[in-house]
């Protein structure tokens, strides 16, 4: 019941669900969260959650390393890769500033993307905080912070999401989504 | 019943509720009723819904003339124009391309925009039509069809809605924001 989610009938039909599985079964999900815990630590290069250091985006020789992607969390991290059309490498600030809450930007990971910033061959940075309030005022402190260090610093597109349809989007985005038009 | 999104339950209480109108309001209602579909047809012009010809819009003196916005739908029309941020003129389509449902370049207000294109002085044109699949048909239509007409042709853009979460943005949106992403 501590966990996020889950009220008192679920868990009981997961508890319940526990004593008919095989003992090895049982064993193997108790060593996964014990494992999970101790052996997964945030990548001391770009903040992504991983078990090696530095983490396999990190050390993908692949990867177009002139250009590093911003974003919040490693959830979104983790729906940039689903789009499987990003090939740079990645920055996790670990939330985003947020008054209300508290957050500074001292509480993210800033210092640690300013030194990638000095030390690595950065030519880009893409900022893909959440188009949110939090997200926007994240964005517009970090290209205040960065512009000076004479690299490309861009946001992604605010629209309308694909699939979608003009008569029920939110005036804001409709005027974002005319602000933004491009010539075809 | 033979009304949109008006089952039997909700008929039978419309129904009754008619019969505790005072009447006066029912003659309005009645007339309102014709009068809508008697004196309201297209703007000869742009193709939205009016009571006058041209409409109000095309015959604004305060909006700007170089511009003409395409929109499916005369409710598209509208919710451009809760925006407030748009000062042009439009054009309404009164549908976009589909196959399947056997609409084709003929079946729209094209010849009308040509014509249009040719007698103004129109400068841009803005494809607002919907970021799906008959919607970019059309546009990819349109633009092909005007390009030669030596004037700009922008579309609207497509990124992540104001006020979302990257995470759950699905992947074709996140990759068109990412492609479509702006110099801060």
């Amino acid at each position: 019941m501590r966990l996020p989610g889950i009220g008192p009938k679920t868990a009981q039909r997961l508890a319940f669900y526990v004593l008919t599985m095989e003992e090895d079964d049982v064993l193997d999900l108790s060593k996964a969260l014990v494992r999970a815990k101790r052996d997964l630590h945030q990548c001391s290069l770009c903040g992504n959650i991983t078990d090696q250091d530095p983490c396999y985006i990190c050390s993908d020789k692949g990867r177009d390393r002139s250009v590093i992607c911003v974003v919040q969390d490693t959830k979104d991290l983790m729906a940039m890769e689903r789009t499987r059309e990003y090939n740079g490498l990645y920055h996790v600030l670990h939330g985003a500033i947020s008054p209300i809450e508290g957050v500074g930007p001292e509480d993210l990971r800033i210092p640690d993307l300013l030194k990638r910033l000095e030390d690595e061959t950065v030519q880009e940075l893409i900022l893909a905080t959440n188009p949110n309030i939090e997200g926007e005022a994240t964005a517009m402190y970090l290209s205040r912070l960065i512009k000076p260090f004479g690299l490309k610093v861009t946001r992604i597109a605010h629209g309308l999401p694909v699939g979608g349809d003009l008569e029920y989007a939110d005036e804001v985005t409709l005027t974002k989504a005319l602000e933004g038009r491009r010539e075809v």
